[in-house]
């Protein structure tokens, strides 16, 4: 770790004297190199501040070094005992201060009301993620100028491969890759039982990268492209939950790792729907931390209503054809919504990677003011994003920048109001409404709302936003609410007045109540413009 | 049952003689009216017929009359044994013969290819559904008026309660129900243990006139509709059990029963999750012929998934505002697609019934092009068929007709051709393609299809179809498709073909093979026009 204070704990062990709250406190451990310590050893520490205490398994680092990587998630002196089946290892004692969370670090993410995420401090959440599958396994260069890029961005998700795709780039040339996951060089001597610490390290710094930006580490653990090359994509369940169990190990620690089981699963045919179940519960078992987990379909469409799955990760990219979907999906599972992947916007010939900026901006917010999220991709001819990170070229992630400064600058997350009638509608019903009109080129909106959270005589205030241009313009005028006659669903205001649309795609409305209905009668100022 | 031969078996037992398959053989056998029948009494059947065994049960009717109702699913000689708790019904044996099905009847329905439906002698089904909520429980006039009304409709299933909701109407005046499921006149005074078997002759006429106009009988077990006055909806478990029992005894013989278990179960507080998987596991144990099974949701929606369910039974209007939103669903859940509530068409001041019948129409379209179905539903002020049935007075039961007779003169059901990216197309790849233009005014269509069974050189034929005026005008002319160039998903027309449209909504193209491309090139006739 960078930076960190570390201490001589015993002949054989390091730590730091100091961890802040949700840092990672990393114990070095000398112990045996001789055999294969990636399958015979059992390490495991137990981390106690008073009432708390935490198991973390520790893994080997190669080299005769093990490590326990602890994520501290309370303040104060935590004492901690190792135990293992190997004398050199068993019974070191220690103890170290966790300190208060720097000003950067709000914890790991957690689902919150049913529907959404917040950080663990309680600091709100919201998904903007974007897709850089192959980002690790790219030169330095490249590395360094996807976390620039990411840091200039509004993203703060990314979905990427802990393993890469079988791609002949990566076989010769600058590219090729020569440390892989496991010991060997190629699918004829791959090791299945000797992990490779030099490749985890690289993917240490991927994830440490991420945080560092404030980027959440959306990681898949297995996928399917492989092309019956390396053959990482079947081998076995008990080699599976071996890596699942080494990736845990070594991960769980990073407050800003998500688990993604895998992407497109349905396309890995040698794992079996209750190989799935059971690499998620090992996940859930080993994790002490329980970080977020899902998975990522391909044709079949894997439970999300298991109880081990926090969040949906779907790939169905209709869904964000409209905002309707969404809220569907939402009943079904009553998980939050993350559709992680709807296309990507880009220009080449697959079809999937075809979407304009505009469209892939549409998605975005149909997903939005569906009371769910979406996942940003990009592959141009010259800039595939979403297979090696690099630069951004789209016009979308402005527009995702923009509506995520929308959405943060409201009152929470957005929720559908009135979700089987007012389609278009999300926000917080009585307070907070934003209302999102697509293709549609209107050139009024009638004000009315669903009565839901409405009082007689609330007044309003109204923005005009460009969801294309970026722009947010105040409507000077000043809308007070009422019943609406003959209708026992709606509000109307009191002058019946509409706001002018300039007739153009992609517009939307900000509604806010700037005084109560009934504090507006109350104190008698009940006239208005 | 009308005209049957009615045999004397012993001294108090009466049967008939033939059956015709999928016909009910009702034995009426005298056995105890003293103490409680409902309760205390086992009564059994054991129908043989080679190695076909099949166990019904039977039920009380009042009056020391017992009956067992027995559905023969096989031609030939059926033998029988009864067995009973008490000596007088116990012991009971018999033989009948089982004849060839009338011409009319062709078995209960069953789910077909996951998606779809077809009767058990593999006549296609397509549910076109309508909702005729309290009919049984109207003045005998209306009830025939019904009938009558389904007999010249399209419609050939009905949801109906089996259980009226508390209304005023059926309070006092001339619809006054004196007749409830269990004896006793009002909630003072119901007996919860015994069943009014007057009650129950009422819905045998129901369901068995409904099946002598080939609609299926959607019955619904269970419904929310109480306001706190009979407590119908809040028994307990045990009487719902005892409630459910009976009512698969009584009707599972009638083939063209389907088994609904709730409407809208969510507005049913006293009852669980739990109790509805209790419910539907006793129904699916008890009915002898596997008649469908679902539930009807509200709010919550019931996990369709769960094995014992044959089929979704969907109230979430917005699925069919889109073709798209079906085909996720049948992903979700493997399972054929029954959006049974929809909206209703209609004119009343309560949203869900304000549907033109344009919208009725389309939302039909939709749900058939994403390779579901869909149920009608009319409340118009003066003539609310939805709750009594009588007469239809809308504009879209006639549309929907001409979309049955479309799509019934198809080659088989309608499955999307390439849900993710052809979203308004459904068919059979290769053969028949129906799209479905709904709200978009187009003035041509470019002759492109994705290439998902074409071969170079098919020949197809056009028709454009009105969905609304419900005419279909053949297209004048030969298309031959051959893949397109620089696109590895479509077939386009050779000579870039397009076909004319008349730019108004609600439109159809219908394009069905004539000629083989393989064939076409074998026999050297390539030239089109």
């Amino acid at each position: 770790m960078a930076g960190v204070f570390l201490m001589l704990l015993a002949g054989n062990a390091f730590a730091q004297e100091k961890v802040e709250k949700w840092g990672i406190f990393e114990l070095t451990l000398k112990g045996p190199s001789t055999g294969n310590p990636f399958m015979g050893v059992e390490l495991l520490g137990r981390f106690t501040n008073g009432d708390k205490v935490v198991e973390q398994e520790g893994y080997y680092d190669g080299n005769g070094i093990y490590k326990i990587r602890f994520m501290p998630e309370k303040e104060g002196t935590w004492n901690y005992t190792i135990t293992s089946n190997k004398k050199e290892l068993d019974n070191s004692k220690g103890t170290f201060e966790c300190t208060s969370p720097s000003k950067s670090n709000h914890g790991p993410v957690r689902v919150k009301e049913t529907y959404h995420f917040q950080y663990e401090d309680g600091t709100p959440y919201y998904p903007f993620g974007t897709t850089i599958y192959e980002w690790p396994f790219q030169d330095t260069a490249t590395k360094k100028q996807t976390v620039e890029t990411l840091t200039a961005s509004a993203f703060n998700k990314a979905r990427f491969l802990a393993v890469p795709p079988y791609k002949d780039r990566y076989i010769d040339g600058p590219l090729r890759i020569s440390v892989f996951p496991f010991e060997g060089t190629s699918s004829a001597d791959w090791d299945f039982s000797r992990f490779n610490p030099a490749y985890f390290k690289n993917i240490d710094a991927c994830v440490q990268q991420l945080q560092q930006i404030g980027v959440e580490a959306d990681m898949i653990l297995f996928r399917p492209y492989d092309k019956g090359k390396w053959g990482f994509d079947m081998m076995g369940q008990e080699v599976n939950k071996r890596f699942a169990r080494y990736m845990v190990a070594r991960y769980a620690a990073y407050r800003n790792i998500w688990w993604s089981l895998a992407n497109e699963n349905g396309f890995m045919k040698y794992v079996t729907t209750e190989n799935w179940d059971e690499l998620f519960q090992l996940v859930q078992q080993k994790d002490p931390y329980h970080h977020l987990r899902s998975i990522h379909n391909a044709d079949n469409i894997y439970d999300y209503a298991k109880p081990w799955v926090t969040h949906v990760s779907l790939q169905y990219y209709n869904v964000v054809k409209t905002p309707f979907c969404t809220p569907l999906l939402r009943e079904l599972y009553k998980k939050p919504i993350v559709n992680d992947e709807i296309n990507y916007e880009g220009d080449i010939e697959s079809r999937w990677g075809q979407l304009s900026g505009e469209e892939m901006t549409f998605r975005f917010w149909n997903a939005l003011i569906g009371g769910g999220y979406a996942t940003h991709g990009e592959t141009y001819k010259t800039s595939p994003w979403i297979s090696y990170g690099g630069r951004l070229t789209g016009s979308s992630p402005s527009r995702i920048a923009f509506l995520r400064k929308i959405v943060e600058s409201g009152p929470g997350a957005l929720e559908p109001i009135d979700q089987y009638w007012e389609i278009n509608m999300a926000g917080k019903a009585g307070e907070y409404y934003l209302i999102y009109f697509g293709n549609d080129k209107l050139n009024k909106w009638e004000f009315v709302l669903p009565k839901k959270g409405l009082t007689n005589g609330a007044r309003f205030k109204a923005d005009l936003i460009d969801t294309w241009n970026m722009t947010i313009t105040p409507i000077d005028k000043l809308f007070e609410v009422m019943p609406m006659p003959g209708n026992r669903y709606k509000f109307v205001e009191k002058n019946n007045a509409s706001i002018k649309l300039p007739a153009k795609q992609y517009l939307a409305l900000r509604i806010y109540k700037v005084a109560d209905g009934a504090k507006v009668k109350d104190d008698g100022r009940h006239e208005l413009e």
